[in-house]
């Protein structure tokens, strides 16, 4: 059983983990807490970046000799394979550590448990699931991808109160206020990719990058800018379009035997062809190649017939949907072009898991419960 | 100056005033705190019902003696003239109270300050305006009508989280849960009168009353029945619409000429004749009339044309708006029949004052700024 001094341990070791949330990926968010045998805390450490040592290793390089006989609390149970770093379950052993309490274990179905099986048989005393359902929380997309084979997406929108994105004339800008567009920011910071249709590409030409400083998401080093992914069955975009010239990869999704050669000699631009499925542009496919490449997250920045579609697919996990105080009435136009529903208990049905304000604006978070 | 202590009384007198808001009406909601000559609590009181003492009396008769050359903390300032219970002013220089410490002037501009000028005459020290923004909270309705004639609006609207209020084929039941229809009925106990319009009544047949007991009010005596104001310019309401033979008063808005003998046996109907402005209804004459009825606040439930028209002719004060988690899509219908925006700078523009979750529902209620 967890006492109140383990939690206390394991939340100060998820808070750490979340430092790593705009530079780890494709990795997941770890942090560890080392204890001495009097229960003092004389190690801490994170994962930082991809490549870096893994959360234990920087924790008991701090805590040294007082980790012998101690306690290491680790937000995913640790890695028992030959990776970039060395398995941190034999640097746990080689510390003579003897409890180690983890979150959660590692999503992967193949290796599962296997970490907490290799210390269990050198004498460590291992508990598991502390604190399991906010370990859960910080990796949802490392998890979704290693047990789904598919990303977490997340659909921003931003309409006024009455639920309209643009006036009938195409007017839009702007209709969420400063703050909310830097939260925005924030939001593909943290975000592995950002997904769009080639319509917004064309209307708008966006760059689709993140554009706060290192300094403003706290972090070291530089900032890593998303995948950017643009669904573009006819390779409509102009070779000329912003966002090619702008840093960070873009992916281009066409339909099979799409091809052209003006975009060879673009810097860190991808084409890829899809096969349709029945003749429409396989959605779901689309999210297997992502997470294939190692995507843990999407989060889509389009139009309503995209986020529509992606709805009715039942693809989109949840909804980032900013609210501006302000009436723009029904000659405007609406935020979601899903299949006419014609009973209420087919509505989509949501869950608010985050209300706030934001500048003038309301931010509401919610999963979408199919 | 007011000192803390002040601050605490007044704060207590406004909590006191607050339990007459479902049964002053017409009057305002009035508390009042009496301290003795060393500051402690002596007598407290609130005015409850129209015809009732007013608070000071209540809280005189508590303090007895022990109210010379005490404080008295009224919310609102006394009335000197000899109304139903005669003048407050009078009662409190014959008690003896030194202090007079007053949270806001009578918004009558007739009468405005009249009270405070016969109190300083006796001797009678008075400190106006303390806590002043939250006691005209309490009273915008009362205070509007004094001050310009017309009745505080406001809207209620519910729908799903993409704005859209019914399906295609015009299901819209429940959009809602039980928790948000428990809410306006709370609401409805506090206003005034509820307003809607004729295609309203033939749609649903509404009862258009409330229907929550004393007990859940926390009131004693009766619940006291808003008026119903119908809006049916050619009198095609039924006259067995369930909402006619229904406890409280129904007032039928009808344009010039209209009538019909067809409604004079039904108890507590009236049958309003106004003349049209231009061709058109004329709503804000009707909310004068209301007004001139003594209708503080009106609370609107309505389809989208009415409640565009409202907003379009600048009279509603505040939007009291339920959302659903749900999706409905582009295909079902909006709130809001406005007149077409053709710049963004021309939105409607809100100030979101309150926003929380009842039940599963948001409720956010913000002020319309023209």
């Amino acid at each position: 059983m967890a006492n109140q001094r383990d939690v206390e341990c394991m939340s100060l070791a998820l808070r750490l983990a979340k430092r790593g949330r705009y530079t780890t990926r494709p990795n997941p968010n770890v942090g560890c807490v080392i204890t001495n045998k009097y229960g003092d805390v004389v190690g801490t450490g994170y994962h930082a970046r991809a490549g870096d040592s893994h959360a234990e290793i920087h924790a008991l390089k701090e805590a040294g000799d007082q980790a012998n006989a101690g306690t290491a609390y680790v937000t995913l149970e640790p890695c028992c394979h030959q990776g970039k770093t060395g398995p941190c379950t034999q640097a746990l052993i080689d510390a003579n550590i003897s409890n180690v309490v983890v979150a959660m274990q590692d999503p992967n179905p193949l290796v599962a448990g296997k970490g907490i099986q290799v210390l269990q048989r050198h004498g460590i005393h291992v508990t598991d699931n502390l604190l399991g359902e906010q370990a859960k929380l910080l990796n949802r997309g490392f998890i979704k991808r290693m047990s789904q084979g598919m990303p977490w997406v997340s659909v921003k929108t931003a309409t006024s109160m009455d639920g309209r994105t643009c006036l009938n004339n195409g007017q839009s800008k702007w209709i969420t206020s400063e703050h909310a567009r830097h939260d925005v920011q924030m939001l593909r910071a943290s975000s592995d990719s950002i997904l769009t249709g080639i319509g917004t590409v064309l209307a708008d030409d966006p760059l689709l990058n993140v554009r706060v400083s290192s300094k403003q998401l706290g972090i070291e080093g530089n900032v890593i800018q998303p995948y950017r992914v643009i669904i573009d069955p006819d390779l409509k975009i102009s070779s000329k379009a912003k966002l090619l010239h702008t840093e960070g990869i873009t992916l281009i999704f066409v339909k099979q035997g799409v091809s052209s050669n003006e975009f060879n000699e673009i810097e860190n631009c991808e084409i890829i062809d899809l096969p349709d499925e029945d003749g429409k542009f396989n959605l779901k496919l689309m999210l297997e190649k992502l997470s294939a490449l190692e995507i843990n997250s999407v989060m889509v920045e389009a139009g309503s017939s995209l986020v529509g579609e992606l709805i009715n697919s039942k693809l989109v996990d949840e909804l980032i949907h900013y609210m501006s105080p302000k009436l723009m009435g029904n000659s405007s136009n609406g935020m979601l072009d899903i299949d006419e529903i014609t009973q209420m208990d087919n509505c989509i049905s949501l869950e608010y898991s985050d209300i706030r304000k934001i500048g003038n604006d309301l931010r509401i978070t919610s999963l979408i419960t199919y």
